[in-house]
């Protein structure tokens, strides 16, 4: 029942430090998407708000101690899946980026809050739960 | 670089006919997490919105026919990354669900738009892109 899944492309970001969320990021950068997948992101434009899904690469896994963790952002202990911690027992995160243009198979965005290398998994079209 | 993904539960859902997205859904049904998880779902409670990340298991694959598709909803002609399709790179879906209440390891939801037995990957809570 295991799924594996193969990057569609890479984050490319300049800066050491990146915001832990894409809700207070005002980062920038490019996701730079495989050539082959270049006609699948022709309907992606400027302005729009996308889902990103990614892999947090860098994440030093899970174990049995991770189930409840502290965010720094609040300082209460959650659950772990009440939380956007990177250490959860699939390292996949998910953020909602502003598009600034797009060229070729480059998706410029701001609200970046992941770190230059970052594998992209799948990009969706953002919609607001009613 | 890829990743090899586990489930981390499963969705139990008595509808033969699934709504096509969460957006449109009011379907009830319950997420079945792992009982080694259920410390990890503590902090969801009735009435929060979660995300929920899962694997399209029944998702027909993907090939270069499927970089652009027509969704039913419009019937306009998108790249597949503009589309809720799961016909897509990597078969990861994403929907927003509403909690009804939470009994030891089962979450009982509101809104689905998977079918029985879809395996589930992850769940965060919802926040709004500002």
């Amino acid at each position: 029942m295991d799924s594996i899944l193969t990057p569609i492309g890479f984050v490319r970001c300049e800066a050491e430090k990146v915001p832990r969320h894409w809700t207070v990021s005002h980062l920038t950068g490019i996701l730079e998407i495989e050539e082959k997948y270049t006609v699948g992101i022709r309907d992606i434009h400027k302005d729009q708000k996308i889902v990103v899904i990614f892999h947090f690469h860098r994440s030093e896994g899970f174990d049995e101690d991770c189930l409840i963790q502290t965010p720094p952002a609040h300082g209460e202990e959650r659950g772990v899946f009440s939380t956007c911690s990177p250490r959860r027992p699939n390292p996949i995160g998910f953020s909602v980026l502003t598009v600034l243009g797009v060229e070729g198979s480059k998706i410029h965005v701001k609200g970046l809050d992941m770190m230059d290398g970052t594998p992209i998994l799948d990009i969706k079209p953002h919609m607001e739960a009613s």
